[in-house]
């Protein structure tokens, strides 16, 4: 085979350093933690001002490597694999994916899978080492105080979405997390209900009223005694059902 | 200017007739019916066997001599328009916009807009001349005659979308759909409410539960009572507060 | 318990029969002949006019309890089961998924996996029994004949979807339409490229330019000849490097 | 009419500070420097740890009475007014929007229209004053350096997006900020090209190739020679054709 110019390893003289280069939007099969999903990866590393280009197939290779056993401590030593594979001071790596819960249904324990969407963010440079982000969006059910308070009877209530963004030095299960986040809203919700349970979620939502701001004040409250935690930000949105627009609020605390 | 060859008018001997080919994805700002939007075209015609390609600016020419001042009139003439500068015995222009009505809230009056998104079929061919397919997508509020009906307090309620889909010899004004749409639902939605009115929204969803199946035949019988409709589609779905999936019906009648 | 009133099972006088009732969007993890992935359902039945509503829960059992070991066999079955359950005269289950291929570089034999997106539709009705539809979007490469002809040098090429939906007395396999559809476009895709394999994609698509309406003549012509196929659409569209909107062509044979 | 009770200016005892709490996709038809667009609003103030709630409606009551007459000046403006009429000490407005610019082709100066998308982000606080950051989505054509180095014909390219993220104390114009991306890349992209436009673009593109870390240098040794800019987020993006997943860089100088 004769040998071909390397194009990227060309020297530059644009004196830009570029944060990150790699690829995105990469889909694979992954396992993590022993459970088959489908993960969208993007990776990057920093690249300095005297070199042209990065090795883009170097990603992939990784990816390819490891993508039958992950965990979010293994992400956390590939990042520092891929930046010295490929000779740079830090490395990113995403990871999203959606997770999945088996519950029972509140009263006649029917059981059913509820989907969550999940986000693994690994970085790592050599002056600070490595570092993991969680991103976990929790599908919600909310009901407006405001509007029950003021009407006589019924009130309006939608589907939420309650977004925990957390960095802590030994990270939270996602189940606990989960678990958290759903004790913030007004109900938590189900894929299988029968009528019994149609009749408890249905009261519980009524009794339990919470706007964006009640939600994402009580993760924040639940977040602070979570040992370790360093950083988070709590993000609630409601699909209003007498809007077509949706209610928003954040909290950040720490750093992320 | 050197003569360039003309790829796509070269003979083709695979014998396979093209129903349709052309451009989408264009986004454009429009002009309909005098009030000014965004509309994304996706225009297509007939190619048959002998002809290898078609002339795809001309299909960009056509939008850009006629973006200020469209309608469904003229979309309708356009159609036979296309074919003909192409050569071709059919056309096809789909047209999607979103369009909004200003209204007022039910008890104080306070005005906001709301906003529908359409889209417009426009089809000809040399047998049968020219038709057009409206759709239009009406968020509303359902409320569950289930919940209501079993709970002691409160009824799960949500957003959900109401999407009619309607061919008449007389197109049906924008406005007209909307309203018979919005009447079949347990409440319209609006941009800007103030207390009193949402006390009101929440009662009056309240008073008219609706399951998708309700909804769907609300807006069924009163479709089949429009003059010039000659056949429609009408789909609910409903983003579900208690779940983290979509109930939804589909009614068709007619020919589309 | 207390006995909860039946909403859905109340008599109703609309006279308006219902094509499609049941839930949508709901996410499961699934395997599919034993590959483990991430499945998005749509089910529903066919609700005659006398009946007020459906069992939206018997849906989600459905998927429940067979979402652990699921082929385009067991699809056809469950969409009978699902209607005798709901005691209707139709039933329809779609099933989106995303597939993967692991595929060898063209030099280097590099591995690296390659995803495409899956969607199943069966259907039973009674009368004609059941039928599956399968839908397959395949990424490729296409790079312009006119371009290459009229230039001195170089012909612009972009990422397409090459989509074939086919409707056969026997299902083929994924691996066999894949293989099929990215034979008709410039060049097929792979997740991992090493130099001389980049060499020999660049090369390669130079060397089979192809048209939207060539890919979708050629995945014709192969069409036509697989066994048992009763009716199919193709659906080629070009994500244009020269401009921000799409080039795309379709061609419908048979009965879908 | 009867007083209401007014839940959302209850105290709140939890000692949570909300960064942001608004409301967010709110679409509007729009008028931007005399020009029609839609608009898709996000609109936020800081809630202090004493109020249990904000007032919804007074979001949508200010978009409601300026839509028909923005500005990027009149924006920043207006967060102060909304932060004042929400008795709060900070607010954000965000507003994306389609912006077009009506290009003539390069060699038979054909016109059309090209679409960009643009988000405005205006920020005002009490202690620092109002700041504006401008995003602007550019979709280019890049060629592969590599891929024509090592190649004996033709070379891989594709539409990619490079993303303007600027601060400055007197904001660029849109049309200045899209000149400046388009000469980053390979080649600019047009929707209407005639065969000897379309032999222009395939040659200048072959002519200058770049990688996504060529297209960011260049937009940041141009975005550095911008007077007033005081920070950049420069991000280019291929959607590569010859894999299924995407290329990406990123620079970032300054603050924004």
């Amino acid at each position: 085979m004769p040998k071909l110019p390397d194009t990227q390893s060309e020297p530059d003289k644009r004196r830009v350093d570029i944060q990150n280069v790699g690829v995105r939007a990469l889909r694979y099969p992954v396992i993590i933690d022993e459970v088959p999903t489908i993960g969208v990866f993007a990776l990057s590393v920093f690249l300095p001002k005297e070199a042209r280009g990065t090795h883009m197939s170097r990603f992939v290779a990784l990816v390819q490597k490891h993508h039958h056993a992950l965990s979010s401590e293994l992400l956390l030593k590939l990042t520092q694999e891929l930046a010295e594979s490929l000779e740079s001071g830090s490395a990113e790596i995403e990871l999203k994916f959606p997770w999945f819960i088996e519950k029972a249904a509140p009263v006649t324990k029917t059981l059913g899978h509820l989907d969550y969407d999940v986000t693994w963010l690994a970085k790592w440079d050599a002056a600070e080492g490595a570092k993991l982000v969680q991103k976990l969006t929790i599908p919600v059910a909310t009901l407006c105080p405001c509007s029950k308070a003021i009407s006589d009877r019924g009130a309006h209530n939608q589907r939420g979405h309650l977004t925990l963004t957390v960095a802590a030095t030994e990270p939270p299960k996602l189940s606990e997390l989960i678990q958290l986040g759903e004790a913030a809203a007004s109900c938590e919700l189900y894929s299988a209900l029968k009528r019994p349970d149609e009749k408890h979620v249905t009261e519980q939502a009524y009794d339990q009223p919470a706007f964006v701001e009640d939600v994402v004040r009580e993760a924040t409250v639940a977040l602070r005694k979570l040992p370790g935690v360093t950083g988070f930000r709590v993000e609630a949105e409601n699909f209003e059902s007498i809007h077509n627009h949706n209610a928003f609020a954040v909290v950040e605390e720490g750093t992320l």
